[in-house]
């Protein structure tokens, strides 16, 4: 059987790894993971995947807006209207947004400056102090390949970073955690010219195993009080990449759905 | 903090189950579980989910037709054409969908009978004799149930059963693991109400774990020749729940992307 990067998994093991501290702006999170993991006496392992939350990068990285200094743009007024959403709100998402996909009573989703298909450009005033808005990293595959270095450094294993985040989707309700940075391991399994188990040839099928990794890593992770910020995944049998976020972004051109 | 029919795990494990022979119409999949199992020398403990690939149910269902008996209308072979795929699994399509969603080159996507918008209405030749292709279950939520039902019967414990298939997206590539039946858990998990960690109301957030748990499920259960068609995810908290796959799919007039 022809491989590409690829081996099966048969057992994976997720865990939650908590206990840190309210993370502000300027805080190394690569020296507060490993005092976190020490604190469950855990050590990395090869080919562990570590998911972190996207919120927790964004306030390390000082992306929380006090509300009280937006100005809010005729635009970000009218679209507040139309939508009955806060206009200092609408503003963040207009700053955050590369283009309008959808917009209706409550919803607004954009496709931000990154090229992420989202509600809301991401802005979330959830897990923030009363009055502030939290934004997406400036840029989470940057964060992804810095903290994937930093942490490989410390620990002396190969170790893969993922970014993950709440996003909802179209045909379906609910959100799901969703890959916004990856580091170390491919974003999307390219499974081309694999024979299936009648020997015939596979034509079409990519995985993307960056968003299943974040998915299944949302589902310790959780996204109120107790919540656990960071996910650590082992037993994936991923091929090194530098692979690339983008990878897994269909271009406007490509998606039937826009 | 007030809770909504949950509780965060802090650890999951994610186990495949293999050892299965090639599944035929007729086959009690509940004793060939049993039997994979105990090769394995592991039993089940409340709370269990077990994951089943769509394939091996539409297997044992009898959903597999011989490409030589299918009769092609005008329709079919109209649309095969623009296209460009083969008029019979064209038509299968068409037998499948209850509307055609998105059609351009090599891409068909539809709503299917059962509600699902995905690609070829499900209908996929891969794992399937050279001449023969796999449609999805006819009810998979009513097969989600009897599994469940049997499982419990036989094992004594409060489980659940998932039934993923691989579906793609809008805006990003790749497929990841779906959920288009289950029993035991909710769908989707309705977090509206509950206290972040700064004491403020969650007004929107429904996590979709059903889809959430599935995708987890891909990662060890992979489509081509190793593949593990059954996957165990222990750990997990959820309150249990008499729910449906419909819950988590939007009506077409609730979808801001149809």
């Amino acid at each position: 059987m022809k491989k590409k990067g690829f081996s099966f998994s048969d057992h994976l093991e997720i865990t939650g790894i908590d206990g840190l501290p309210e993370i502000k702006e300027g805080d190394d999170l690569t020296s507060l993971f490993f005092d976190a993991l020490e604190e469950k006496k855990m050590t990395l392992e090869d080919h562990d995947a570590i998911v972190f939350t996207s919120k927790i990068i964004s306030k390390s990285e000082g992306r929380v807006v006090n509300l009280s200094v937006v100005k809010v743009s005729e635009a970000a007024e009218r679209i507040a209207k139309e939508t009955e959403k806060d206009p200092k709100i609408v503003q963040l998402i207009l700053n955050e947004a590369k283009e309008i996909v959808r917009m209706m009573k409550n919803h607004i989703i954009v496709e931000t400056e990154h090229g992420f298909v989202c509600a809301n450009a991401g802005v979330d005033e959830s897990n923030v102090e009363e009055g502030k808005a939290v934004l997406l990293p400036k840029d989470p595959q940057r964060s992804a390949e810095r903290l994937k270095k930093e942490i490989e450094k410390q620990s002396g294993k190969e170790i893969s970073v993922l970014i993950s985040d709440s996003f909802g989707r179209a045909f379906r309700d609910g959100v799901t955690g969703t890959c916004i940075g990856v580091s170390g391991i491919p974003a999307l399994l390219d499974r081309r010219g694999e024979e299936d188990r009648f020997g015939k040839i596979a034509r079409i099928t990519k995985e993307a195993v960056a968003d299943e990794i974040c998915a299944a890593a949302n589902l310790v992770m959780g996204e109120f009080k107790e919540g656990m910020p960071i996910v650590l995944v082992r037993g994936l049998k991923l091929e090194r990449s530098e692979s690339n976020i983008k990878e897994i972004l269909f271009k406007k051109e490509d998606d039937l759905f826009r």
